[in-house]
């Protein structure tokens, strides 16, 4: 058994500074519960940064070029805290071809090329851990991994986007518009570094698509799913959604049915007594449902330098733990099954729908038939003349993707007709 | 490695039988992921119970000797789910000595007995799995032993009885009293076999003993803390605490400081954006503080028999994962810390306070003269004559325990006055 792990860790911002500190302060910690020290011997940087203090204090090498840490045999395990893809993917699978363990903090990265990172750690032996890639401080993916072994997953509700959750905890608390949040939130620090990832759901995807992999053990991609921000959430749907009874938020959302799997990131209605609708500002949230276990939900912060560190540290801890075993390195979660999606006729969700028609009562009656078509009950909630133009509002009974679809299209082939604004409602 | 290993159940009571339901259907995923196939053989019942058709469904003997499954060196695994300290603990001890795991999901005999039992699992080399103690379905146990190794914890506060907590919801929701909501609880099967232990906080704190051996390392017993229900909790006292901003709860708490441990079960003011304050009915909630990840809280099914039968059954596939390691046995926590307990001049909150006095403006001076004395800063948010005394209740800044119980006793020295309620109010 190997008693001391050497770690290099590429890059030094603000996760990688938090890696140092906590690593330093939990040391001893950690020896003693693994018999395993872990000691960073090396840190990748830009030419030009200056991290020196950082590295005399902490007695580690920096080096400038990622081959004096891959090609470097003293170095066990590398920690990945760069961000980004290029050359994040290059550096990762040089990495694990070296045999050497890995822990990142990349949701981008493990959301794209997880499957082939994957495959690369299982056929070197090596283990690849990234706890903090998904809602930073919340161990959501080690909980999914070792305490769902003898549970059915069926659905996976996360609010895993710190900014947008943010911004719209401010909308609703604070009556701001979407542009004066944004700018809040970015003032702040809490958007990722290109705002776009974070408002129009990309952030969330990379993360619904890791959740998936962790709940049914099967993998997606971005392109097979829709994903939806917040642009174009008016707060007075926020408020007309509150008052019956609803909070709006940006869900990822990962459904299993008969026939396989449902994923979709998009702005929600969930019921005030929904343990998410309690998730406020940068917090994040990921609600299980389960046939054993039934609701369970996991909270904490979703970003943040010492939160999302200590996901790393604890990674790290893991791998050294594992080091006492004589059987191949411990795979993060193993996941086999073939993809197969549901049925868009099998899954079904209730609806806040709002209509924007010209005001002649025809036109109405003519949606009405066309719900009526599509078999999709409905109570109206709102119904109102705004600058010559009729918008109704109504909650639907549920319906499944292939109604609803139906229904929006023929709704948007109207003339001066269409559907404004679509969400699903979550069940209590 | 052994490739199948043998069960002897104790008890098929609810959660028994959940445990014989759960194990079956996820039997093949457990092989899967494992390699071990866990099976079921003998089931410990009382004389004269019929469960020959679960028995003769699930291909187990019945039995009415414990010594059937101890003594049996076929079986590899001793499940306890009987509940109450006596037989369970002889059976659990006898089963630890005879080289056998135990998963139990049975709080009182952990809290009570832990230290010893555990201490007969490290002796015999052999695992003593508990997770289905706290918190039911919630995976709390295993969350605090695998994923807090790189943080340190400082405060651990626990909804963790769903009998209370239903109850406090009922009466803040509905108007009831005290006493419906106690007989709906009952009616509804969420008390406990007694609904002294739920309503008097005791059950809560075998909860509270078993999180500070996870959080801390450290092993405190019933009598080394303050237990506190809810009776005598007045629905005036919620619905005023409402109007500050708070939601009343029943909080198993427990917070390390400098000096060392402070534990205590009673109801506490809990801010309304808190996330322990959306915790409703018979949920259970714990929210971990720590200097790492900062916030996070874990929440879910309290008990029942299928959410407590799957984290028994997840105990036993870890041990089933185990079987492949050749390291010695794993314990679920290593409590080694040696019990320090805080100075109570360093344990401090803020406080509700409630005071009965005669009309008397003299004493109302009176008061204010002891918290000038004890330094203690308030603002008055009630002063009512309710049938010729005066309720005064006011909130404190943040106090220490010497400063609470020294002013706390010294008004009850007054002639006529008391304090009649007095509740922690947790920060935000």
């Amino acid at each position: 058994m190997q008693k001391r792990l050497q770690i290099g860790i590429l890059g030094l911002g603000v996760v990688g500074c938090g890696v140092v500190q906590i690593l330093s302060q939990e040391r001893q910690k950690i020896k003693e519960k693994t018999g395993v020290e872990l000691v960073i011997t090396k840190a990748l940087v830009r030419p030009g940064e200056d991290k020196s203090a950082l590295a005399t204090a902490h007695n580690f090498q920096l080096v400038y070029d990622i081959n004096d840490i891959t090609a470097d045999s003293d170095i066990d395990v590398v920690v990945e805290v760069m961000g980004k893809i290029h050359p994040a993917n290059e550096f990762v699978t040089e990495a694990l071809q070296k045999g050497k363990h890995v822990v990142t903090a990349n949701k981008d990265l493990l959301a794209e090329k997880g499957t082939a990172l994957v495959q690369t750690a299982i056929e070197n032996h090596v283990s690849l851990y990234y706890e903090a890639s998904v809602a930073g401080g919340i161990p959501i993916l080690r909980v999914l991994a070792n305490s769902f072994v003898a549970d059915e997953i069926t659905e996976v509700l996360g609010i895993i986007n710190g900014t947008t959750n943010y911004m719209l905890t401010q909308m609703v608390e604070e009556g701001m518009s979407y542009e004066d949040a944004l700018v809040k939130a970015q003032e702040l620090g809490f958007a990722e570094s290109d705002p776009k990832n974070d408002v129009d759901g990309i952030d969330a995807a990379y993360k619904t698509v890791i959740l998936t992999r962790f709940a049914y053990g099967l993998d997606i991609s971005l392109d097979d799913f829709v994903v939806k921000g917040i642009r174009g959430i008016e707060l007075s749907d926020i408020e007309l959604a509150q008052s019956l009874g609803y909070e709006v938020k940006l869900i990822g959302l990962t459904k299993k049915v008969g026939s396989g799997v449902f994923a979709e990131v998009a702005p929600a209605l969930v019921p005030k007594h929904h343990p998410l609708a309690s998730i406020r500002n940068e917090f994040n949230g990921v609600f299980v449902r389960s046939t054993g276990i039934g609701q369970s939900m996991y909270y904490g912060p979703g970003a943040g330098s010492l939160p999302t560190a200590t996901s790393v540290v604890t990674d790290l801890a893991v791998i050294a733990e594992n080091q006492s075993d004589n059987k191949p390195a411990p795979q993060f979660a193993s996941y086999t099954a073939k993809k197969v999606f549901a049925d868009p006729n099998e899954v079904f969700y209730r609806y806040f729908i709002a209509l924007e028609l010209p005001c002649e009562k025809v036109l109405w009656q003519e949606v009405q038939k066309l719900a009526e078509q599509f078999d999709l009950s409905y109570e109206v909630v709102a119904d109102q003349e705004i600058a010559g133009k009729r918008r109704i509002v109504f909650l639907t009974k549920a319906i499944n993707e292939v109604q609803k679809h139906q229904f929006v299209t023929s709704v948007n082939k109207m003339d001066a007709s269409h559907v404004s604004q679509i969400m699903k409602v979550m069940e209590e």
